[in-house]
């Protein structure tokens, strides 16, 4: 089981638009360089965002993205199911039905102990991630940062903004 | 995000060994067949839970498997973690060190907030599966099938369980 580094990306870069002032946003290009990852896949992510509608975007030569929403309504689960997809990890193919015992179809109306094991075992995980907004995500990246770097993310962004249309 | 169909078909694979009379087992050919799985993948996933000590494999002609211990100390978590491995889903790549505004490796020395936010939700979900042994899950499968079903995968294990060496 593995989350994509997508969700990684996805997470800061939402975090770091936490930063911006109102009407302003960040080109995917910026995004990118502010983490140092490739540009293709950063804006792949931030089509997904935008999809989702955790991002606005703005199109063209003064376009750029910026949160859809207040931060305390984007969680965690909301960007992860943004990049991921919401279905399930764990794919029942009712192999109870094959081979030489297989249950009937009409007899598998409720979901077999197995499925319904992980699928609440993914629920905690969702309700867990769903309990975390951007705003304590951006309130945990201030408390562990020096000042400085606080000032460096500061004057980046100043830099980088750009007035969304 | 997603589980891989071993996993299915693994704790399916244990929850049927659970009705072996003790010194008995089955080739694996035989949960192939039981499961309507192709054999080679099915071998692959018993080859999984034995390096991880949930079955004991007797080899040679008259070979199989059978569970290496007690049902009630075997977890869904177990087999999960023997098929897909028990690293972190989401791997942090400590982004925050990178590009214009990096945070210094020695000022991260406690994980991201998105990180641990992610490890939290991972843990709520590993304990969910280790919540539940596979006697929860054998018990469950006795409970949603019909008397003449049980009949069927009791004379089915009678005529293909082997004597283990």
């Amino acid at each position: 089981m593995q989350i994509s580094k997508g969700v990684e990306w996805a997470a800061h870069a939402c975090a770091l638009m936490c930063g911006l002032p109102p009407g302003k946003g960040l080109k995917a290009e910026a995004l990118a360089r502010y983490h140092e990852v490739p540009g293709a896949y950063m804006a792949k992510q931030m089509q997904a965002l935008s999809k989702a509608g955790i991002v606005h975007t703005a199109r063209g030569k003064h376009g750029g993205y910026r949160l859809a929403r207040s931060a305390d309504a984007i969680t965690l689960w909301d960007i992860m199911a943004a990049i991921e997809g919401s279905a399930p990890a764990f794919r029942c193919t009712e192999i109870r039905q094959n081979g030489p015992c297989g249950a009937k179809p009409e007899k598998c109306l409720q979901k077999c102990a197995i499925a319904a094991a992980f699928h609440t075992a993914e629920a905690e995980f969702r309700e867990s991630l769903q309990g975390v907004s951007l705003v304590e995500i951006a309130a945990g990246v201030v408390a562990e940062s020096p000042s400085e770097h606080l000032r460096d993310v500061g004057n980046w962004l100043e830099k980088e903004a750009v007035s969304l249309s």
